[in-house]
């Protein structure tokens, strides 16, 4: 499946978020992560999430078939960190 | 057509663009909106956009046929500022 994850944490917290989503997505701006993942990674990733979130914070996953549901448009630099697992 | 929205803005910046997106679509998160828009919304607001933003600040639009084309999970307190026009 495809995924696209936003974080809003404190941000005192987010390097932590970031590392975790680097691992299994492409960092595409700031607190927006890209990927193709499978289901295991998807359920290891949400696994996290759910235990590392506050409250007071939140973290929204869209998710899809695949990229090719999603069309996208990008107004200024495009991050192409394509390190996807 | 359905558009999720982020931006990454200068944050003396950040309130005008919100003002804006929020004409159109629906607040979920930081920097992040929904909603359904018609072709000619989606043409005024990234006109706008295109306008608005300078070179270091970057605004990604993701597009989808309808809502169904996407799934979602959300981590936190769910913000449903339906406020669509």
């Amino acid at each position: 499946m495809y995924i696209i994850l936003v974080y809003d944490l404190a941000s005192d917290r987010t390097s932590k978020i970031h590392k975790k989503c680097s691992i299994y997505l492409s960092w595409k701006q700031n607190s927006v992560f890209e990927g193709e993942v499978t289901e295991s990674q998807y359920e290891k990733l949400t696994t996290w999430i759910d235990d590392y979130f506050q409250d007071s914070e939140t973290v929204i996953i869209y998710r899809f078939r695949n990229k090719n549901a999603v069309k996208k448009r990008h107004f200024g630099e495009d991050i192409d960190d394509d390190t996807i697992l």
